[in-house]
């Protein structure tokens, strides 16, 4: 039994998608690679999953390009994946019926800012680095940071978040608008420029999180948030995950427009301490950070520091410096690397589940339990702001038998967080990896899924075999 | 010529719809009502667009009723327009092809409220004063308030917002899942109570929007916020609407988290005069609201201030009392009814668009000089910290010259919000009123949302006649 629904891939019609090929080739010349490295890296994935490489990939510069090379394809009925900055976490880019990766990363032009109107439109293969970078002088800045340095275009996809979600919302509050190119080649754009609507169906948040499986996302229109005058944050140990979680929903309760505000347990921490040099204590730990003016900042982090004392926690150590917030935030964000060093030799694999707040420290204290029980190496990190938290399992991949017990823990973890009134995924999607805690999740709901699917692809070649079963 | 593309009803399958009557009558007795006063009731406009009442009204308790009629309409083929508050500004309620309409205001339960997570489930038919009444001593509140004191399904269902939507979104970001009675009776439940995922298709911000043609809201899972510590509030004068619209930037650029920024043109401005008996300047007005902690919302004040005067505006006069607060606030929450008594006997008709905020000023200014050269009155009120704004037509109704004047502004209002780069609504929704402007804003996103709706309701059953031409 394996977690994924990886379906046997039913029988391939080679002959459509080599036709399909030998068109791309003469249409893209060396653009359409076909080598088998070339191939293997673009069908690759970051779990135990294996590759599953596609037949060609087709480096795209326009979005007209894209709609070509999918024109292409729909006539010969050939799989289409796209491809960003390959950093997904569920399999998306593996393409198990074959076929064609669309390779957008040459597509990573800022097109235009309007500072006015705090949004910007870029093509989709920019990656939220390349896009801050670009915004640096600008007073501006994108919030949503994944722990990769992901593609805009994925990051919709997948709809993603990341430790600012819980004070500047998720991929499905960053997107104002999309260019998408459909099953059938034909380039539509959704949403606007219009800070809100209500002018029809709300299609570019349909394209959110459809994990490319209902169109090509070529160009993304995004908000984007004044860089804050002042920031400040700090850590602040606990005596229990559950005076954590406590002091998390306290915060929320009142108001406190925390920017960051990330759990590590002890294991985790003691990686961070490991891989990037830290003497934290080795118990549960917030990292928290505050976005606003000098006062205000000063007034919340204090008022933060009552709170986490009240609860058993502290002292909550925190500074403006932007020297020390750094070495925080960057030990935050290696935490993935900083977890192999418990386990070397092993490889990382992240599943993520969110579940109410109010629930947050049952999951996590049950999940701990689990891990303890099953014997597996697995620390953990979490966006508790919105009640999503990271289990980074260490996993030899050579061992089958481990492989069937971790895989056994991911479905407990994900049956518990929907249980708790949660989700089977935050923010890391669904792709081959969790297809069969849909239904769970959603019941019916999944048949209505389907039925869209169908609609706006009816030949199923957008990135088959991810999110809906049975295509 | 009319701006509604009202279609002529089609040949209409009286046999069918008079035996889905028939049998909802069996099934609900007098709670299927069929006099001529009640559907008429359900059937009317807020606009000059004819009444186009249904045949029969079912008043539904539950969920599984509603699944049930509409089971019985489906077998039929009839028609099913749900009817919450009927306070829709765009025809959202008429029949236009006969039918059922669905009354739920009497599903107006609180069904759980959950303090820990900040959310709550209610029934459709609650009103958003209804829901607010029962949470105040909670220490929680719900935003989002459209001018009327509508159902909370129907301002799902129209994706409305409100005063607050600039620091509190709209109702595509205060809905964390719904249950939806299908076009063929199911009931499924999209979403959840964890605050974000990545778990499939949007269905939640699929159906927010779709304004009863894809499913029948029934039930709703609702972020909350916590009631604001400290307010404070007030209203500044501007030397010109652009004067007005620069400081709305500014603000927003800063990234002061105003509450609420509305502004009043000099008409609008004295209509509330009049009406409320405010002795209001008769300038260019932007009434302002600051949430937060006693500390902040003094700092953020005088911070807005500092911007008003440096662009010629001012005094802002603010107080954090409730008393004088409530006054202004009311008088701008009657401003609609205030503005009949610019022109007694006239019918107020509300219509909406948005723009990107950099382009508001050269909105206004084109439509204040539209209307003056058109001769017609027309107050202006904007929710301008998202580029929204109403225009306040007042029809004499009885008129057909001044109706076909006023609908031939209309249209250019909303090609001139569309050729800016905004939406012909921000918040009201197409209804029946603004079908016509669908593609020209979305283009060949229309035949994606048309594609949408025959699949999830084949038979067009679901509010006919309502965003999407030609079903």
């Amino acid at each position: 039994m394996s977690i994924v629904s990886v379906e046997a891939a039913p029988e391939r019609t080679d002959g459509d998608i080599g036709r399909a090929v030998d068109v791309l080739t003469q249409r893209f010349g060396e653009r359409c690679a076909r080598s088998e490295a070339i191939c293997a890296q673009h069908g690759h994935t970051t779990t135990w999953l294996p590759t599953q490489a596609p037949d060609a990939v087709v480096f795209a510069k326009t979005t007209e390009e894209v709609s070509e090379a999918v024109r292409i394809c729909a006539e010969h009925r050939t799989p289409v994946i796209p491809f960003g900055a390959g950093s997904s976490l569920e399999g998306h880019v593996n393409a198990p019926r074959g076929g064609v990766s669309i390779d957008l990363s040459g597509m990573n032009a800022v097109l235009e800012v309007n500072a006015g109107d705090l949004d910007c439109r870029v093509e989709a293969g920019i990656t939220r680095k390349q896009l801050n970078s670009y915004l640096r002088d600008t007073g501006l800045f994108f919030p949503i940071d994944p722990g990769a340095d992901a593609s805009l275009g994925g990051m919709a996809a997948t709809r993603a978040s990341g430790t600012n979600a819980v004070r500047y919302g998720t991929m499905k509050d960053a997107v104002l608008g999309l260019t998408v190119v459909t099953a059938s080649g034909e380039v539509i754009h959704t949403g606007g420029r219009a800070r809100k609507s209500s002018a029809g169906y709300d299609l570019t948040r349909l394209m959110v999180g459809s994990e490319g499986t209902l169109g090509i996302i070529t160009e993304l229109t995004l908000r984007l948030h004044g860089q804050p005058e002042a920031i400040s944050g700090g850590v602040c140990p606990f005596p229990s995950v559950d005076a954590a979680c406590q002091a998390v929903i306290a915060t929320i309760q009142y108001g406190i427009p925390v920017a960051r505000i990330e759990l590590l347990d002890p294991l985790m921490v003691r990686a961070c301490n490991q891989y990037s040099k830290l003497d934290l204590p080795e118990v549960p730990m917030l990292f928290l950070e505050f976005h606003g003016t000098a006062a205000w900042v000063r007034e919340q982090s204090a008022l933060f520091g009552e709170i986490a004392g009240d609860l058993g926690g502290g002292p909550f150590e925190w500074a403006t410096e932007a020297e020390e917030r750094t070495r925080l935030w960057a030990a935050r964000h290696d935490a993935y690397w900083a977890s192999i060093g418990l386990r070397p030799g092993s490889k990382a694999v992240a599943t993520d589940v969110c579940v109410p707040i109010s629930r947050l420290a049952d999951c996590l204290e049950d999940t701990r339990r689990d891990i303890a029980e099953c014997g597996i190496v697995a620390p953990i990190v979490g966006h508790v702001g919105d009640g999503n938290f990271h289990v980074c399992l260490l996993v030899d991949t050579q061992d089958q038998s481990e492989i069937r017990r971790i895989e056994a823990f991911v479905g407990r973890l994900n049956q518990r967080a929907i249980d708790m009134g949660g989700t089977c995924t935050g923010e890391h999607g669904i792709g081959q990896g969790k297809m069969k805690y849909l239904r769970k999740e959603h019941g019916g709901g999944v048949d209505m899924m389907r039925a869209i699917k169908n609609a706006l692809d009816p030949h199923g070649i957008l990135n088959p075999g991810k999110i809906t079963p049975g295509d």
